[in-house]
């Protein structure tokens, strides 16, 4: 490594003011000779591959390119890529690991915020707070609004979170302050970790047919691909409580608007199989659920830890101490 | 007491339904003769006083009548009113303790409800749920809608909690399971107390200058009235969210609309001067207001807890226990 490594920065200008307080971009610079993408738009791989060549350290991003076998070719001097947010398996194929290029991911700076998101979005299927809102915005009578819901508490209720990664044991713990009961599912929690965290050990299908609350905390891969599905939807208790802030990728979404126009439970979902959701998707119209355009992750907070975390490995990195969060090819399987 | 006391129990046959569970129920028939109002709306108090003569035991509850001069003068056996709500002196004269006749309430019963929405109502202001939901649903773009707001986390976040009653200290142990730091005004509350509680004892201007999130959860009193008014919302810090899960009386409603008009701050209130709110209240019309209709303490769970918790009153009384949830005329000045 130079003795002032060169450190390419992908994120654009309004991504980074929010992701880097002026202490930590004081800290980015007084580590290395920092260039930034001044452009209000991200590259592509391409444009990355000419841009590349000296660069000893890449600061990628939300919406930053694949490096391709373009990209690696073009960057003989790579030696860290730090990511400043969470899911990284799709910039990022075997080669660059194949490479020796080490890499270190934001996700756990994230998590925070997926887990208040997922405890509100709860909060909000128990108690309808927004048809209450909306029914009296537009003028309906008090006593009309008034008797619409009869509210639900979390404090005693049973709670299944599907998946106990860095965010699903987040939701567990907040959700044990909440006073609620925790079932997980996660093929990698052992017994002994479940009862380290407080919570019961379930098989799937017993969280979907015991617990009147259920969250997906999973990570996308081939093994949790669909792993709810029609089966799992119908065993869902009538007024039950079904939360996805995690990926589509682990639902049969067919299967769930089916269910769910059934008007049988309560959905709140912020993930969904297309992205942008199309204007025309029937989940835009069901009143049975709450709909959030993928922003679990997105707070102002996390956004700052997410540039801190990674301006610190990077400080790491150089300083020739272990990373922090360090990503390995044998992981990318069962990241997020 | 005669040994089959005489129990009416005033809360209609839907409410009745919603307050005890069948084991409630039996356990109620069990403690004495008892005689429900069958008719599907509340008696007012002439017709409370032509039907209360032989009672011992009466259970009150929402929308049930003032127990006025007429009616304490037609109810010469009365020893017991079990009320099955929370709020009780609108309905309790001094006379009513003056004859000795013992009173409890279901306000214990309530208070993990109104924690819980308090809580729901500060993570809908800081993360927008409700307006992205509104947005994708009216078809709004997904990019437009996932940039509408820059959500905003509890944890790490000082949180204001103006009064330490039983709410209050539920609303501070919820809070603090959500890693929020929290400040407390409550005159009331002596510094041990506040330490052994894990916050800070704190002066109310203080409160609302300090601290970007603010509950309030004071009893209404002659003390409290109006205690929030325009200097102390003045002080509130831009972005901030101002929740009132409590009661109108502690705020100036007018100052409370000049400022949320300004659009400085968000509000979620669930409480309003005018009960019913008019149809046309400006605070139908405010975008930076959340608003419900004064349903903080309702949920299913409640409910079932008031009717026990209730019945279990009637149960120790009858058996000479002390009450566990006893009210005192020197009580009814410092309580909601």
């Amino acid at each position: 490594m130079p003795a002032k490594p060169k450190i390419l920065v992908l994120p654009q200008p309004g991504l980074y003011a929010e992701l880097f307080s002026d202490a930590a971009d004081a800290q980015l610079h007084s580590l290395g000779d920092v260039t930034r993408n001044s452009e209000s738009r991200n590259w592509d791989s391409a444009e990355l591959a000419s841009k590349i060549g000296e660069y000893d350290i890449i600061m990628t991003g939300w919406g930053t390119p694949r490096f391709t076998d373009e990209v690696l070719a073009a960057a003989p001097n790579l030696k860290l890529i730090a990511h400043t947010a969470g899911s990284i398996k799709h910039m990022l194929p075997p080669p660059v690991f194949a490479r020796g290029i080490a890499v270190t991911h934001a996700a756990g700076a994230i998590a925070p915020a997926v887990a208040e998101l997922t405890i509100l979005l709860i909060l909000l299927s128990l108690r309808q707070v927004h048809k209450l809102d909306a029914m009296l915005k537009r003028g309906e009578p008090w006593d009309t609004v008034k008797n619409a819901v009869v509210g639900r508490e979390i404090a005693g209720q049973r709670v299944g979170v599907v998946g106990a990664g860095y965010t699903g044991r987040q939701v567990i713990r907040l959700l044990q302050g909440l006073g609620a009961e925790v079932w997980v599912y996660d093929p990698y929690l052992d017994m002994e970790r479940a009862a380290a965290l407080g919570v019961r050990h379930s098989a799937l299908d017993d969280i979907f047919a015991q617990c009147p609350i259920v969250t997906l905390q999973a990570p996308p891969t081939k093994e949790t691909y669909r792993m709810v599905g029609a089966k799992q939807l119908a065993l869902l208790q009538d007024g039950a409580v079904f939360v996805n802030t995690a990926r589509s990728h682990l639902v049969d979404e067919e299967a769930l608007l089916a269910e769910l126009r059934k008007g049988r439970f309560q959905a709140a979902l912020d993930v969904f199989d297309q992205e942008p959701l199309p204007e025309d998707s029937p989940f835009r119209t069901l009143d049975n659920v709450v709909i959030t355009p993928h922003v679990a992750g997105h707070s102002a907070q996390a956004r700052r830890r997410q540039g801190q975390e990674m301006v610190n490995e990077i400080a790491r990195f150089l300083s020739g101490e272990p990373l922090h969060y360090p990503v390995t090819v044998e992981m990318l399987e069962i990241m997020a």
